[in-house]
């Protein structure tokens, strides 16, 4: 969706290793987000986002207009159930359908051999592997790990609307998950204490608000499992995070 | 889905007669028939249907089995909303869908330049149409006239349920096709007339239920319009068939 941070061009980074031509496309695609949710705002700059992809060796941008994507009358939605259901599927109803429509759209205009996404958005992801296994799109889906800030804050567009202390109160989130993953390091199996070491680092944070915080199978984003996944709303901003507490915090 | 008979073959002929070479698929589509429809009982002869599309100078036949199509796990559905959402879509809920999510697959396994279809399921084919141009699908949707018994009955995989004396009640359908476009041809545009014509003659026939019997416009599938679209119980077998109006009634 552009607003380009280092986040997407470790993606680009680990495409241009393993193919020998990288496409990006850069599109705030409007089906994803809900009513009241911040299409309007999403950050834009085509200026900035160009010269990155210039400079990280990106051979080919793809930024198709809004009227493009989606003419008058266009009326098909691609829906992935069961993943896609619990957790950003019943926070943010119509969201994954959306995604799913566009990925669709996308693989279908680029093509393409691989398909390299972000840890960061762990839902979306298993939502597009299904997609891809279910609609037989030739592409291999990639996952690249989760690019943090020193502080652990996970790299994301929508940092940016967050005040100087809504910035400080974020790192909550890695702060939660690397407690979680400690604690399940030292042998701490008990889902229900997972759980309560999350929530209890993120109630601590009085600027955060809970939205979920769940340890669940990563491949049925259902509980019980070693995937923790939070989202949490710091003043208005609605932040995503997850880590595989079996494999650990680094970043 | 098989069981082919003169209509599929006419397909093959329009096809090979445009293009280097020509696949069929042959899928009998479970997640396209409702419960309680006919998904067992659906005509099923493959060595047949070999034999006819070889002589008919098929290259390649496509003939997954269902496991294959969707393996446990799959739940990828493809939706088309509005032009999918009357008629057929409200008489038989989840099939669009079902055709949909099928169509989507086949096209990209076959990767064709162009696909054909029969008139003879014309909401199917907007459906379709509809789906390639709004998933980027490079196919061009090509559509074949009807091809009908000498006494006009639309050919069907599913005529072969009919009894003796249903298939003679059968014929109302394109009989009521037929009277309704000669008033039209002789200046009739009431809608209510068209549709009562359609209705006088289906309900004349004792062994035949209607479903719905209604003129729509062929690119939206609502009324007003001048595409005759009919679906008919005779005894327990459901048939359908349509005209447009403007065009009148051959074959």
């Amino acid at each position: 969706m552009g607003a380009l941070h280092a986040g997407h061009l470790s993606l680009v980074e680990q495409a241009r290793s393993e193919n020998a031509i990288v496409v990006v496309s850069v599109f705030v695609n409007p089906i994803q987000f809900g009513p009241g949710e911040d299409f309007e705002r999403y950050p834009r700059d085509a200026g900035r986002d160009a010269s990155l992809m210039a400079r990280a060796g990106v051979d080919s941008v793809y930024h198709p207009p809004v009227a493009a994507m989606y003419p008058p009358g266009s009326s098909t939605r691609v829906h992935v159930a069961g993943i896609g259901d619990p957790l950003e599927g019943a926070a943010r109803p119509g969201h994954f359908e959306g995604v799913a429509t566009v990925v669709s759209k996308l693989f279908m205009a680029v093509e393409p051999d691989r398909a390299y996404f972000g840890q960061k958005d762990a839902q979306q992801v298993a939502v597009i592997e299904r997609l891809a296994a279910d609609l037989d799109f030739p592409v291999e889906v990639r996952v690249c790990p989760t690019v943090r800030e020193p502080d652990g804050l996970a790299l994301s567009s929508r940092n940016g609307y967050l005040s100087p202390a809504e910035r400080q109160a974020a790192v909550s989130l890695s702060a939660a998950l690397r407690l979680a993953a400690e604690a399940f390091a030292s042998g701490e199996r008990r889902p229900e204490r997972l759980q309560g070491i999350l929530r209890a680092r993120l109630e601590a944070e009085p600027l955060a608000r809970v939205e979920y915080a769940e340890v669940v199978d990563p491949r049925t984003f259902r509980p019980p499992g070693t995937l923790a996944v939070l989202a949490v709303r710091v003043g208005s901003t609605r932040l995503i995070d997850n880590l595989d507490l079996s494999k650990g915090f680094s970043g």
